[in-house]
């Protein structure tokens, strides 16, 4: 399936937390920055989430935010 | 202000493309993929973004999916 | 790609209207109910969103709220 | 309260799974199909959320993205 | 319907401001302070939002950040 | 850093929950509304979030929705 959000970079699974209901994992991207998504831990063991694993961060256009020093 | 959201990244604007309500930001980040950012055009002129400046992209944790080849 | 976001419905594009950053997408559920998207112009472009299109809406968890009457 | 959220679906809820602070309830569309929410316990507990009852499923346009295969 | 969004705060609309697919409405809330909203054109046709309306802004828990000097 | 996210009002922490992974902090706004941001603890340890801190709470306009008696 060819997703209408834009934003989806490659990057390495760095480490999975599991809550009772959310879980935190850190993306480590192609370019060495680290990305946090929380996502239910449901879609971890749907998707067989794990360290190491290779994965995209995909992020809705209308999510993202601009910042200026 | 620092922000609880957890993912910054450094990079420049390639684009902005204006519409009555949204705009249109594409930033490219320092490792060189690029991001696309719909914010209203009153946060444009409020940040004073324009091509070649020197912006952040910031995304909510919750707001970051995962996806698997 | 496979995705987290857990919510994952078919249907058919009913109607496309296009502004000049974001386009609103009106999907008909296989079980007949209308779902409204806001996407970028660029997104309806790229995935080459039409009128009769056959598509999937996706919903982040996170996203979905609950009413009770 | 109306809501300007558009997509406003009625379904009947299969399960509630609480952690400390978030909860994920499932909801049966009248279509068939199963919808996942993740809100707060907080919520749950509020509007008396439990399996069995009626509720309505709200995510706002913007929130919704468009699939291809 | 009562929402599991537990932000609703009362205000009135000071304006509006429509493109072609989104809207920008902005609230000035009780205490003063104002919000800006973007929904889509369809929701505030729908709603029949006008300056000088009472309304309530809502917003889901997950989608608020924290900021600290 | 100045943030596109154009709403963004003062107010003191009264609560937070932690979960494992998500935290529930409560803002009292300086017009008495109480808010709830559910965000992780990752960012409530970075921020070093704490019951009667001086924080802002942070919502971008695309989330911000409209409710009409």
């Amino acid at each position: 399936m060819k997703l209408s959000a834009r934003n989806q970079l490659a990057g390495t699974v760095v480490s999975v937390k599991r809550g009772a209901v959310m879980a935190e994992v850190v993306v480590r991207l192609e370019g060495g920055q680290e990305i946090v998504s929380a996502i239910t831990v449901g879609s971890v063991e749907a998707l067989g989430i794990k360290e190491g694993g290779k994965v995209y961060v995909v992020v809705k256009s209308t999510e993202v935010m601009i910042g200026v020093d």
